[in-house]
């Protein structure tokens, strides 16, 4: 059982100083997920499958306990909505309820019935907000089942498009995604005509809670983020270096052509420029994922011929972006004369970084500085559907929860006490919307 | 068919300067090894298997025909002697006869045969050397058979020891070295008791001629090599770097423990050694083969939790070994303070590099001079059974013949005329054998 924090409770029962928010229900509802959606193994719901058919029942019905409106878009999206005192785009928060195969309770989930905690809160308080909230339940965001990221967000701005519904297939038994929405009750041929449900036109802003995937909030000791921007990247994952394979005793360096060490030195060389960028106080991530000679070549004592690797570079910054793109290329030609060899960096893609809006930064700061509680802004390294929402124009936020082990892994474990006060914080924040800054 | 070269026969009629070598029997041989050891695939030529066997049968019968003493030891390493005109310890000249699975028609075969060419020579311009003069045609070089180096010269110095007959299994059919040996006439029992044929006092002086199996005489257009000394090594088989798996996107640099980051840095930095020490004037090759991340583990936006790697230092220096496993230590340290990361370099295996005799250096210097073409001095790369020879006591040289593609591959190409100036170099620095300064 899933334990509800004592100051949380306390928290609750303080009427002056902070704002009602149910962490009993996200509680319960996250024990229920637990026992219906894993096994031994962990936690598993597949895009469009029974694990994210059941979450999103689940919350459905919690919501119209609470009386709140729910409508489903044509990709399936779940929309549940508590509303407020005047006409007009509102406030949406929301997140995804899949997962990937045997990952954890939180990834995700900890979005959905953050939101609806909050609602509860205001429901329960009998509180009308200012203008409409509403919890979005995000299909599909996990590329892992269709091959593709976002799938969910992207439907409801009308952003996918129909080759990708009828090409995709999922991973695990092959089902269209085209077959896989007409089959959980939407309207594939909507969203092949590109129909959008959301628009920034009648979202007035995004907040996207979810638990961080990194090691930042864990190490520094602080329980809650507020992303300041997610990362775009661009993306080697087939990259290629052609040396030639020759007698490791008997070959001088200078008439080597040795992929090993000239992969080796575009590492460097890369880590080097991360740490020259950081010092100018650009944000950046570096990562050679995967790097392997030929396990049918290489042997013991011939110089490399050939190594296979990844590159995934990510920045708040596009102009960091573009700027390391051109210092990659600028390593490859210097290495591929200084070495003898020749790199074939293969298909590059790219996501463009989203920036989340400053004025919905700082007030998520001054609520948490009002709730006395210790929050850091930091970047986002992974993608998230908010992302998505930055794009198509709505203002957008995201709120971090500590997390430990990482996501994507049963292991990922979030502390609800620190739940309890990110919850707060959006309760709070909800509370103060629309902002006058807007 | 392998032509005899013009050149060649050009100086065979030319008495005067240039000795006499019978490089249209080395020619006839190679051929007939060509047709009765390789298929479509290249030359196999097992050790103390059917191919190795052809060889030893075939250069056994040219012996007897041009009259020399043929013995063989208790591990089937065969011995043909002209006799000179005093007793006394000789010159011997050998390599070895079996070669990888589909490997080249030269590595190894090319020594024998020139040291028939020699002898043959000899006998048919009728003369008789002031000391014996032996080709050694030796067993079992090549590793991979019975996954340990030089089989045939260790037990005819009665370095093998009894253990190593009994466990040692050829790698293509899982038969003993004992087994081995005794199928093939030899006495595996009187190996075991370490019963040496050769000793220092017995061989004035061993000459291996080998095809280069790296590239320099190619790159610096020039057919022959002496020799100077054969590289020593010390070598990490199955390195490991335990870092940690993180998410690319998410982990700042200063939380990561990169397993690729950490293995590249390390490449790098023995890189820089090398070429440092190189400047110094010492010799060195510094070799990182193989360089995996876990296949099943590492992922596109994954951090590299773990990196297998091995290294392979050669030098004709202990020092140059001694100081280059230093750096490697250090760095090792350096970069798991600086990076989070611990290596376990695992078990080292070491061989300690052999020197040629300086006077068989300058002799053969002189004789390539008088014969008015071009040779380099310079180390061997590879190991070789003169290894042995110098290791035991015996003054010891090398001439190297210019071959291309490197060696142990169908495609390893040495053209007669580079091999027939190397005989014509082996022949007339016979003629001065003993050399007044030994």
């Amino acid at each position: 059982m899933t334990s509800i924090p004592e100051s949380s409770l306390a928290l609750e029962l303080d009427g002056r100083n902070t704002p009602p928010a149910d962490i009993a229900l996200a509680c319960k509802l996250f024990d229920e997920l637990e026992q219906r959606t894993s096994n031994a193994f962990g936690f598993t719901r597949p895009s469009f499958g029974l694990g994210e058919q059941i979450a999103h029942d689940m919350v459905r019905r919690e919501a119209k306990k609470l009386g709140l409106e729910t409508t489903v878009d044509a990709g399936c999206n779940l929309y549940m909505t508590l509303r407020g005192r005047q006409q007009g785009p509102g406030l949406m928060i929301g997140s995804h309820l899949d997962s990937v195969p045997r990952g954890g309770n939180f990834d995700g989930a900890a979005g959905v019935l953050m939101g609806l905690a909050v609602l509860s809160g205001f429901v329960k308080a009998g509180i009308t907000p200012e203008r409409d909230i509403t919890v979005m339940a995000i299909r599909a965001e996990e590329s892992v089942w269709f091959g593709a990221s976002y799938v969910g967000s992207r439907m409801a701005f009308g952003k996918l498009d129909g080759d990708e519904l009828a090409s995709l297939k999922r991973s695990s038994d092959g089902v269209t995604l085209l077959s896989a929405i007409d089959a959980n009750g939407g309207d594939a041929r909507a969203i092949a005509n590109g129909d959008a449900y959301l628009s920034a036109r009648n979202v007035g802003m995004f907040i996207e809670p979810h638990i961080e995937q990194g090691p930042v909030l864990v190490d520094r000791g602080i329980p809650v983020g507020i992303v300041t921007g997610i990362r775009g990247s661009f993306r080697y994952r087939a990259a290629h270096c052609h040396g030639e394979y020759g007698h490791s005793g008997a070959t001088p360096r200078d008439c080597r052509a040795d992929a090993v060490r000239a992969v080796a030195t575009l590492v460097v060389h890369l880590d080097e420029a991360w740490i020259e960028l950081s010092k100018q106080g650009r944000d950046l991530v570096v990562t050679f994922s995967q790097f392997s000679t030929n396990p049918d070549e290489a042997a013991f004592s011939k110089i490399a011929g050939e190594v296979d690797f990844s590159l995934d570079v990510r920045s708040e910054e596009p102009e960091t972006l573009d700027l390391m793109l051109k210092i990659l290329h600028e390593k490859v030609e210097e290495i591929e004369k200084a070495q003898n060899v020749r790199f074939d960096l293969g298909s590059i893609s790219t996501s463009s970084p989203a920036k989340m809006a400053p004025e919905i930064v700082s007030q998520l700061e001054r609520c948490a500085e009002d709730l006395d509680f210790q929050s850091l802004t930091m970047p986002c390294g992974a993608g998230h559907d908010a992302a998505i929402f930055a794009a198509s124009g709505v203002p957008t936020g995201m709120i971090f929860i500590r997390n430990e082990h990482g996501s994507h892994n049963p292991e990922e474990h979030m502390e609800m006490a620190d739940f309890s006060l990110a919850t707060n914080l959006l309760s709070s924040f909800c509370l103060k919307y629309p902002l006058e800054e807007i």
